[in-house]
């Protein structure tokens, strides 16, 4: 392949811009980034991408083009780049949610130019070129969305290009994955967030300083609550329909284990906690987390 | 000190024997199990305690006794070691919850004979001596519950002990002890169990396999909620009251936050995302979790 076109450089952008490089999939990395200062870090960090002032030349001599990027930007990218886009292009994302953005890019993007959307699990709380590794990708899941009017030989290519940047690729449609990732990922986001919030609301009301305490438990869910911002609403207001529903199964489940403890369900309640127990062991035997307590980072 | 006597030789009680060995703080360290599999389990991991199976002769020899049994336990073992217990034995548990365990105490215990209570924050999702390590307490809280009726001379002790084991000490009385904790660790914990649940009835109703994909949240969740069951279950009806006003901060800003996203409320969503971020900063600077992302676990 002649050159690729990352649009976005953070920690997927920076990590594909490093992974390419390694992979020498591509003669050129062209990279599109917005922020300044990101683009001073790019540097800095001597990260081995060309970095592009004007998208649509960029455009014009690219094979494969890499929206990594917070979905609220696709259609201003989109409209920007329509006049240099042919159906030849490859074009794939690395959004978290695929429902609405399906929905944009249909509005939007120039007739008989394909998009073939990607979605790899490898986010982390941290954003930014710096944090980007060439190894994010490396034995973790990457779904490709596979759509009624998917370009087929796209979809191909694309299996290729992620299995190259180290990933497991699976394929299913955008209705599946909104499905799974809201029980997965977005809901455990939003539930990481709202107790979070909740502390903070506790500790304002009871003027209790109470975060140093929180080893305990509430730590974990304050690494999952530092991810991006942005990121995170586009997300939320992307997939709203799922999370929406995903949140009402949680709520009737809390409910229920609340009423179980004011009335101590020994029998309910020992039911429940010893069923999640073994969730963690098939997370373990599907290598989806690390085997060691506390995550092994005590 | 000449002896020590641990009831209960799980995580906590296992490393507080190696820590005492360690330090030299006592001439025997007795330990009583009810367990079998735990008594074959520290003979063979050769810990330096004395396993006792006559309770009450293990008593009149020890000046200072830790309960460390789950909370359920406590009242079976004061009403079997009572007829041995004089107002100068030290007693002291690590419950996690003190307000109900306090009554089972004051209903049960001799008259005359003290209780100090503590609670290490030095949990972890593992149990069994197997997982013990003569630093778990080191650079971790451990909190003394000071009441009305609590023996200072004790209490001094306590501190003193305490620290030897490597905790940083903070004194509070149990109705603040259990309020802080209700939302620091009891309710994310319960959070996690439903979390969890709701996976688990999601991919049943769905017959999707979807816990493959948990690295995008998910796994943090799990590992919590494989936590024991027993211990969790005694924890959430001793502090179900405070536990259930936790829930009911939780889910009045759960509501508010599906509504949000339902109707897109930009600046609402991202003023709370951003917030929240917060308490992870002020997480890391008071070293109670590791500055890496993603725990440093990938």
């Amino acid at each position: 392949m002649k050159n690729i076109l990352i649009i976005g450089c953070g920690l997927l952008g920076s990590s594909l811009v490093r992974r390419i490089h390694k992979t020498k999939l591509a003669k050129n990395i062209f990279v599109y980034e917005k922020l300044e200062k990101n683009i001073s870090k790019i540097k800095r960090l001597k990260l081995p991408g060309i970095v592009v002032k004007k998208l649509n030349n960029a455009v014009l001599q690219s094979e494969l083009i890499i929206f990594c990027t917070p979905m609220s930007q696709y259609k201003k990218i989109i409209l920007k780049i329509n006049r240099s886009l042919n159906s030849k292009h490859i074009i794939t994302d690395v959004g978290s949610s695929k429902l609405e953005s399906k929905e944009v890019i249909k509005e939007n993007l120039k007739k008989n130019v394909n998009w073939t959307s990607s979605h790899p699990i490898s986010g982390s709380e941290v954003s930014g070129p710096e944090y980007g590794k060439q190894d994010l990708f490396e034995n973790k899941w990457c779904i490709l969305i596979k759509d009624k009017k998917t370009n087929l030989k796209h979809l191909k290519f694309l299996n290729f290009f992620w299995k190259k940047m180290g990933s497991k690729v699976v394929t299913m449609n955008s209705e599946k994955h909104d499905k799974i990732f809201s029980i997965t990922s977005h809901l455990p986001h939003l539930v990481a967030y709202n107790l979070v919030k909740s502390a903070q609301d506790f500790e304002k009301k009871q003027k209790y300083d109470l975060i140093k305490y929180s080893a305990g438990g509430l730590r974990d869910f304050s690494r999952i609550a530092a991810s991006n911002e942005i990121m995170w609403r586009d997300i939320f207001f992307d997939n709203r329909k799922n999370v929406s529903k995903a949140i009402d199964i949680f709520t009737k489940n809390l409910n229920a284990f609340k009423k179980d403890i004011n009335l101590k369900n020994n029998k309910s309640i020992l039911k429940k906690l010893t069923q999640t127990k073994k969730v963690r062991s098939k997370i373990i035997k599907l290598k989806q987390d690390i085997n060691k307590p506390d995550f092994g980072r005590d």
